[in-house]
């Protein structure tokens, strides 16, 4: 059996320790949280021990690895101390706001061969992953165009938002991740443009938008067209599509059931769109962690690592940087200079 | 240029009016009804001269076919004249509410040549017809059952009711010749079964039933399912399945346009069912007279005849003594002795 | 922890013993099943102990209740057995082939207060639960009809259907019972008809249908449709329709994703079904040993029982004696007279 | 009746002398195409006149208004002359492929009364319209973003592609100006990107693109996302999606039927896409010529102007200089100075 220890009991740490609680080769083998009540919380449904700190479980001889779901400031110390205590990691996105202290971690840990995993769940979306094998099965010929659209439910508190790192970082990390997963090489351009239309006092005051474009392209000229809101009335809205030389796979929004309404003005009615990430996504956590349990027992290779991570925050810094000067920016840009991004 | 008169103008007479104004080898040779107003209105929508009788129109050299869309109880004699004066005809459904009617018909008009077409119009709707090309394709296999939903959008007036001849004569006789059309054998058995449950006390009155269900076996075990309803809230429901050994051709509904609306709470709202048979089958119907002008030029068989009226009128009385016996009533027993049916 | 024990390690048993091991308040307390091999495998699988015979685990102290899902003629033994030793039952359907066997079984338990639940799971689907939440909250008004569709993926082995009872005792069943879920009030006479049309020869020789409609009217007049197939080349084909005066509820097909493919001649290209009641019904069979739990428990009632599992067996009498009659069928003939059915 | 000219005998003009012989008040006052045999075609089908030039059309006292469905290059000049001679137009799109040349135009008729109609006809697509509809109702609150997807079903002709001003000339000006009509404000700034993905050599021979994304913004910050391609395997691909603050409305691809065919390994097939823009906006050419005709009687303002031709070109030109410049092209850029393009 594999010993996991969580590190941070939110939202994220709370569904991973549930996850690897119902995993059948892994263990909860702890969890931490700065706040004492969240650790309790989590050890008392879940049955298992609390460590008094991150370095605590990372020491602990019971801990064979670990997932960190703390607050993003965090993440980059704590994957530097893992890969030092010789433990791998699976750390929730983003690395970090700053890619420069992302760069300083990669340097630190540059040579290591721990599995270090980043979470970016949509990659085992059950859908995405089915136009994926579409494509690499060749039902739609060469990729032209991934569409992604990709909208929150609401508006996270404004105290998530001023330290979110920004729309790019936050959120469309996610779209970014998803665009290099699907176009198959790497993007070397930027465009992106932000407004202010959900809540523009908050988006004023923290220098970040709540709608967004970008369009990303490869050196084959291929595009990544991603659509983004941080608020949709009817629900958080997850859409891929690829479109290639031979055709189009389509990933929509499930639903939580098949069931439709027709009554006067109104057929087809369908269900909600399952609520946020916990819902859509539930199945995709799970997988994460059967795929992060399968690379620290070693009978798989990482599926989405370090690099993924660092690369994803390359093209929110382009993104911000494309923003902020109106132009396309070339991903070779951002490694150099200063990173543009949130005032 | 084709000549057509057509006999009554109702909802049906003028739609056939004005499709065969529209026809490009079709001429309107003019209109009767014997409501003088309803024939000027036609008359005048369309600019065309007014028979003052069915007789005049039949005698006239300047028509070449008549259609006939008056009331039910002049079907038959229309039909009848027109043999006689050597017009083709295409004549609205039923042939008439009387079994015994229909039969005389039959034996005065039998030995025509001339094209007789019944105004079955759901054999020419795209959907339907697709659906009947897959089967004929091969790609669902052997056909081993036919599942027709068929729901008017709202009650037809008390009038109208009384005088129809019952739910199975003027409502479910289209799904009858349906069943005919995509069984491509002949009906030996019938089940059916009726209910009042949208207006019980008109339904007592005129021994009739607003909710109904029918099965149908043919020869060699294929079933026809029929669910009936006289009013359905969400509009006209017309879908057809055909279900075969190795798959399933689907005929839903189509909608006016292909936009849905997302918000809280309900997601994929579509547009309302098209209103009633004049906007569901509106290009069905203009491939009807397309039909006809074909068999009357001589350039194609007539595609649904006086035999097709005759038995889907069968099954109507097979269904109403079904009903009334509560047992499978056999299409063979229909043709000898008295049919049964409303009251 | 309840503490429940399956007897019976086939198919249903191994899923019912994995839900009831992830049941956060249930135990899997032992297994199983005459074939040796069988219960090893359950019991290895699963971390659970082996009792040598259905007495043994029902006389056990570590056992608070069972699940029986070994073969049908063991039903009614097992459940008398089960009261006896004072403990709850969730059995499978159908409670037995014989009818008789049923109303001894019945007479003999007549008085216990211990919860006896059927496991009939389609009650627990999400789809299905919402149509009928929909109807419930004055959604679609008055119910007038119910269309369930109900087609297995493939034959089942010659053996299987042998033994089965026959088509109305084996599939149908299941149907009987969401009709009489969905109407909300008793069934009162029973319309049937059979083809063979799948493997005729298999069908002759068991004096079985592998093609089957049935129409169940209650006294207030509302129908239930019944659309049966024992083969559905496209996968496990289960609909339930709801309609009522003021709309329709439609449990459709769920999917395992909602990836759509398009490409030359083919769009909307959706993933095959779900393969076969482990799959489709995977998350109402866990919602089912949910509900038994919290019967056992006795936090909750049983929400389908004995009387539910005796009823379903009622109509598929009435509709093998339909087919044989080619009648409709009253449910209290039943009650009476020797019942029909397998020559 | 109105009497309508068409000069150009193509394919679109000779729809839209379809169109205007089958209006109820229009007639068909004859045809004109420098290609004599094209001119006697449309003139044989439809029964009418030919007129020998362009001048001869709009001298004819017979003529009360013209359709330009002529080459590009004719479209500024025969305005002109149109108006000279009092007669309303209704012009193809693009007005020109030189923005230059649309100016001077638009000085020498610019202060004409005269009916001036750009053929942007899919402003009158049902679909769209109906979404535009819910935005006007306030069902989907107030707009942020309208996505267009736009993809042609293949490749025109090497010829075409030279001659057609490039693809935000030719094909991306539809969505354009379907971006302005849904936007309800002015755009003030315009990204663009270009591939070469269907045919990388003839695209680099014209200086033109195949694969297109733009991003259009409005003062107020509302976003248009256009995406684009000259050829999509599965058809002609036309989807417009309007997020609001409330909801989204979609308008997606309407087919052919709606017959859905399921087998193994696939279900819900649905029909292909609609051939072109021929067949998928059959019934908004339709409108638009009502819409003409109402504009010529004076019971209607024309619903789309020679402004709306010209600002529709205007973003054209800025998305060329902006993929030329790899940055964000303010509108007011282009007024003043000479525009980018196609090499």
């Amino acid at each position: 059996m594999t010993r996991l220890a969580v590190l941070g009991c939110g939202r994220a740490g709370l569904m991973h320790a549930g996850n690897i609680a119902a995993h059948p080769r892994a263990v909860l083998a702890g969890v931490h949280d700065i706040a004492a009540s969240a650790a309790e919380n989590a050890a008392h449904a879940l049955g298992a021990r609390i460590f008094g700190s991150a370095g605590e479980a990372l020491a602990s001889p019971d801990v064979d690895a670990v997932v960190i779901a703390s607050a993003t400031a965090t993440h980059c110390d704590y994957i530097e101390a893992a890969v030092e205590a010789g433990k791998p990691v699976l750390c929730e996105k983003p690395l970090d706001v700053s890619l420069e202290r992302v760069e300083l971690c990669r340097r630190r840990i540059g040579d290591t061969d721990l599995p270090i995993m980043l979470g970016f769940m949509r990659r085992f979306d059950a859908g995405h992953r089915a136009a994926r094998q579409a494509l690499l099965d060749g039902e739609i010929g060469e990729l032209h165009q991934v569409v992604i659209t990709s909208r929150d439910p609401c508006l996270s508190s404004d105290a998530y938002i001023e330290t979110s790192g920004g729309i790019f970082r936050d959120m469309t990390i996610h779209d970014f991740d998803l665009a290099r997963f699907m176009l198959g090489e790497e993007v070397v351009s930027v465009f992106a443009t932000g407004s202010r239309l959900v809540d523009p006092p908050l988006m004023e005051r923290c220098g970040d938008y709540d709608t967004a474009a970008a369009v990303l392209t490869t050196g084959s000229g291929k595009q990544a067209i991603i659509v983004n809101s941080r608020e949709a009335a009817y629900g958080y809205d997850q859409r891929v599509e690829l479109f290639g030389s031979r055709g189009m796979a389509l990933s929509d929004n499930p639903r939580e059931n098949a069931m439709t309404r027709h009554v006067r003005g109104a057929t087809n009615v369908s269900a909600p769109l399952l609520h946020f990430f916990v819902e859509r996504y539930r199945a995709a956590f799970v997988a994460e962690i059967r795929s992060f349990v399968d690379a620290v027992e070693g009978s798989a290779p990482v599926e989405v690592g370090f690099e993924d991570g660092r690369l994803a925050l390359v093209l929110a810094d382009a993104a911000f940087r494309s923003v902020a000067e109106g132009r396309t920016v070339a991903v070779a840009e951002i490694a150099q200079g200063p990173t543009g991004g949130l005032r």
